[in-house]
């Protein structure tokens, strides 16, 4: 009989189970953070109506629509879409349920999203994103900025195989660069930004050159130098930057140029309890995303910035004013959790899990002394330790061969006269109870 | 400006945060419980190739199919739809990665799963099974026919809301029915087998003369008598059949007969630690799906059995023979999630969550004091405690206020001096550390 050949499906990762043990306790290290901090769970559909998810345009070429396999005639329905992101539908849930919710409101989402883009290498179609906003009813205190970046710090600082990775979060706010362009009368502040944005990957030369298109050299060096600017504290960077505004100081713009240097200072100032490497000022950094209305942020690996960002978000002003006739600030920031689980993964920089979460194989000596071994099995578990019964009585180097294949790390011998434990890794055995043995890793 | 009026995606669910978090407890619970027999977890992808999907059949219509929205007619890819079960995905899966799994693999799976039927009340088109599976090489030990049940048994009566209900799982083996037509001579089986399935739809006088139609009256009475056969243990059942069967016993069938009987004896003998009224055997219970061969499950409410089974599932021969040259049966079994925690939210009986996860919310008392706050905060964090820091130094009631509102049970008074701490329920207020505090709750 000629076989179907089973292959993965391109851009849709999956794992072996030693990996997936690996993954779930990074998704429960940063579901621990996230509540923490008190952000609350919230799960949205995997879908929206095509015209919610296709409002912002700029990614529709990457939107999954679904269509009933047999779908009939008269069916009426509105299209619906996977989502690409999980912003969109938080404004369309905070919209839905703004009646239900209390203000700031703060929550995470963990969940898959998808991108119909072409396959390639490293590109994923369905990922998981882990994000955080917070949202108020017509002004958020510029408080939540600063703790967004010291959440996300202990989150990828603490994640299993992170501990030795160089990464750092810089920050900047586009107050700055919108202000400057204000005084210094360049108009187009999308452009400017959309080229600033770029740098990193076109250099600083063809950087220059596309502002020169914009405005005239003199000021493309301008705003370019501040593009270039970073520094571990704002001090250096603001001492700069009102150094060229005294020049501008009656011109308009100043107010906005002196709010972006104020939000980020104190922003920087409110991070000082982290190491000194963990945070720094970036003007550079502004978001592609017209989205975005003060504070901005990317986090890079240090050593491998070509790698792009793994976590980013900023402040917004109006998450939902296309639904309701309220104002709903934000701030928000997203790990690109599947890309940076699978880099560290293809590096060989994560722990390799079990096979199985079972702490303990429990033997099964004979058929008739199963429910001996049941029993026993089900005392540990209801102390909170993983258990098998082992399925078979087979000849004990057999199921010691299986823990020993599956990672558990230890095996018990069941018997009322007195049972006995064995820790896989050194082979000492000794005398347990059910009721008493606690594992000493735990 | 004229808005865009947000609504719900009909038959895709979403919570609020006070009943998401409830569903939070159920998820960790199952997975809990899960772990705690050994089972890992796999995920799979959202998607699978349309053919592997589609390839059987049944419900074809159900299927959602993925369309790029702005697809190039160049794309000669595989064309991708969303799995409608956790089992087709599990076979690939099992088919794949087979070198690397070891044997008998047992895994637990809790997605999102996707049929695209046309809305109607209390039907999802997205829905979380949560499923567990073992599969083995060439055999399978019935031992874990008997793990299944109690896994669910476990799960189900300890999930917050569900110790009040009264259910019960009731158990039979399709080897027994397909025996017995082979003894009868009945050809037509499946038939039978759904004829059978739908005695509790159309009552049993529509059932007898349905069977009627595919064999002769005498045989369908007998059938029927077998159909309707329940009973707390298998001793009746089996004294029942066995006078039918003597009858037949040099008839081609009774082999098959005698060895479903035996194993539903195993199975419910295996089941005796459980309370009496937990599970049942019920010869009606047959599946409709062609696909099982040996025992089956599903899982009942007692007081309302029209409403369906919550919980089933059952043993099969060959998971992946269009894959792979090897035998792999596997028995498996699988909660109706979304179904079963909607209906225990439409009926009120599930407790009411608070609208976020915090224990403690810090109060800030001036801006001044704002490092105070973050630090007795972060103290809180670091042993395990979930703790909000108030965003702005507003008044102490409007604090006390916001608590009060999002169901945060302690309030926290940061104070080098002496810290205190105020229980919300009873307004008692006390002197903590936030090095030693522990929640009188935990």
């Amino acid at each position: 009989m000629s076989k179907y050949k089973p292959r993965p499906v391109s851009g849709f990762p999956e794992w072996l189970p030693e990996v997936r043990i690996v993954e779930q306790q990074w998704l429960d290290h940063i579901r621990r953070v996230f509540e923490s901090y008190g952000f609350c769970s919230v799960e949205t559909p995997s879908v929206e109506e095509l015209d919610v998810i296709a409002a912002k345009g700029e990614v529709d070429k990457e939107i999954y629509v679904l269509e009933r396999l047999h779908k009939e005639e008269s069916d009426k329905e509105a299209r619906l879409a996977l989502h690409f992101d999980q912003t969109v539908p938080l404004a369309r849930y905070v919209a839905l349920h703004f009646n239900d919710l209390v203000f700031p409101f703060k929550r995470y989402q963990m969940q898959r999203v998808w991108r119909g883009e072409r396959p390639q290498a490293g590109r994923f179609r369905e990922f998981t994103q882990c994000d955080i906003d917070v949202i108020n009813v017509d002004a958020l205190p510029l408080h939540f900025d600063a703790e967004m970046p010291a959440i996300m710090w202990e989150i990828l600082t603490g994640l299993p195989g992170m501990a030795e990775e160089s990464i750092h979060i810089s920050i900047s706010n586009r107050k700055i660069l919108q202000g400057l362009c204000q005084v210094l009368e360049v108009a187009d502040f999308p452009a400017v930004t959309r080229t600033i944005d770029k740098k990193n990957k076109i250099g600083i030369d063809a950087t220059e050159r596309e502002l020169a298109l914009i405005t005239d050299p003199k000021k493309a060096r301008k705003l370019l130098s501040i593009g270039a600017l970073s520094s571990a504290s704002s001090k250096s960077i603001s001492e700069y930057i009102e150094e060229i505004a005294r020049e501008y100081k009656n011109n308009q713009g100043y107010d906005i140029l002196q709010t972006g240097i104020n939000e980020l200072t104190f922003v920087l100032d409110s991070l000082k309890h982290l190491p000194p490497y963990a945070v720094n000022a970036d003007l550079s950094i502004v978001r592609g995303l017209d989205y975005y209305t003060g504070t901005v942020y990317e986090t890079w690996f240090r050593d491998d910035p070509g790698y792009g960002s793994i976590c980013s978000g900023g402040r917004y002003d109006d998450l939902a004013g296309q639904y309701i006739n309220k104002k709903l600030p934000g701030v928000g920031i997203s790990i690109g959790f599947s890309r940076l689980f699978a880099r560290m993964l293809e590096k060989g920089k994560l722990p390799v899990g079990p096979k199985c979460p079972a702490d303990i194989l429990m033997i099964l000596p004979s058929e008739e002394r199963r429910a001996e071994a049941a029993k026993a099995a089900q005392t540990l578990r209801g102390r909170g330790l993983n258990v098998e019964l082992f399925h078979a009585p087979k000849k004990i180097p057999d199921q010691l061969k299986y823990a020993s294949r599956k990672g558990i790390p230890y095996v018990w011998f069941p018997d009322e006269d007195g049972h006995k434990v064995k820790t896989m890794a050194t082979g000492e055995q000794s005398s347990a109870d059910p009721a008493l043995w606690e594992s000493p890793k735990s």
